[in-house]
């Protein structure tokens, strides 16, 4: 399963630095930038987490993420046209959500094989990873997080990843089936998101007070 | 006195999470944003601090920290009326301030021990991991941050710092009673803050352009 | 030469805690939050760089940063009506330049002796290591980062970088004098775009849309 999975963290990369450049690209962001902020969503959240867990970070030994994150970036800002075209932007929103999905579960993996603050830590971390590169982006940029959105990205991340710590504790002979099924879990949540504009709703969010 | 500051440690998390939750709260937050947000305005600080020791995150080998931030956020969010009642959140402000004041000294303490960039970069530490979590929380959620304001926050802080360390340096054999006397000092001045209103003097701004 | 570029690495820290108080002071700054953003300006690109390459942070070996960080910072904050001359402004603006240059080829040079990521992740904590000081500021400051400006800051740092990696690559035995001719690029180019106001010409922007 590792080069399959592999393979999805390199797809997940590139939509995270794909979704990077179309979400900047109507502020009028130049080549430079483009590249720089898609190379830090696409690797900051892993970056945040190799960081806490005191590894190695994971684009050192491995420069195919970082390569892929600037092709991705160029590719995006010439091709912008082509990337705004809805199908297009949907499917790099559904690899955006399955890349998520897949970086939260291995972190949790990563952290858990560690015993790293079991069983509360591995799943911050989980969450930390998925969102960190593109809380880094909007914070960089001057846009709004997504933590003060009503966006349904990360409560997917959190629901999957307490699942899977549930499971590596109590069951923890079907880690491998349990990962494939929690991913799969985070990525249907956040793909119905996506497909029907799915919100928090209103009574899990405080009343808005004019300043 | 270890098990006392302890807890005056876990009551400063709990006043950090409490505190963020209600300076969101009036943006229109969902809960898992306030949890999130909660988390690391009561345990950001410290991290920037370990990170920068390179000594293993405080909160991964005591979960406490994170079940207690937790607990506070969810409280916070659904009694959140009164929270905001305004002898509560007094108290909450001043726990925030005694919280504050224990990690700075906590800090300069931990930095001092390892022998780490004696005498300055222990007050530098102290300072960020004090303001390091409000500041995080502020960015995040793209509220003005303390440093652009006039509020007396981070001043004494650095001046109970600043003590401690002279008192490390020059009378390192007064430590116990010279750490409770610099956090009783730090307190003091934000309390005092707290109470009158008090903010940085006219002459230690610059004026303001329009831009 | 060691000697020489420790000292040009002192100027550009003060140019960074200067030009970092001269940029704020216009929206009305304290005492404390003018030091404390010179610090962080001066020297969060070179922690973040630390940091991922996990060796310990420059400046606490070293505290003469720190000290000459909160001196600049000092100065500028009361002789203000000084430093906004508009010669000095200028002159401040080429000596962070040159700073900028120096600390980017010295950590491409750091990140290659460690065999960190070689070729492209030196490039990356060059660039790192020359804006994430000014980005921390900006961010904290609630400022557009230069990532949105069209401002040729990073630009020169990349193309200096690159060309130093290629001559590490296919050239060492020239390393010192290498290393001498791309901070002078990176100089040359940067000191171009300050005295004829150069921006990113416009066929590398994306088209700004109305929100």
């Amino acid at each position: 399963m590792q080069s399959f999975s592999y393979w999805i963290g390199i797809a997940g990369i590139t939509a995270f630095a794909v979704t990077a450049v179309l979400v900047l690209a109507p502020k009028g962001i130049d080549l430079f930038s483009a590249v720089v902020l898609g190379i830090i969503t696409a690797v900051g959240g892993g970056t945040i987490r190799d960081l806490i867990l005191d590894v190695p970070v994971f684009w050192a030994s491995d420069l195919n993420y970082l390569w892929v994150a600037i092709g991705a970036s160029l590719v995006t800002f010439f091709a912008e046209s082509l990337f705004t075209r809805r199908e297009i932007y949907q499917l790099m929103l559904y690899i955006d959500g399955l890349g998520a999905a897949l970086f939260a579960i291995q972190t949790v993996d990563k952290a858990w094989a560690m015993d790293f603050g079991r069983p509360l830590a591995p799943i911050i971390l989980g969450i930390v990873t998925a969102i960190g590169g593109g809380l880094l982006r909007d914070v960089l940029s001057g846009r709004q997080t997504l933590l003060m959105t009503r966006e349904l990205y990360a409560t997917p991340v959190l629901i999957g990843c307490t699942l899977y710590v549930a499971l590596l504790t109590w069951a923890p002979e079907h880690q491998a089936a349990g990962a494939l099924c929690c991913v799969a879990i985070i990525f249907a949540l956040r793909a119905a998101a996506i497909r029907w504009d799915l919100t928090v709703p209103h009574w899990l969010i405080t009343k808005a007070k004019a300043d």
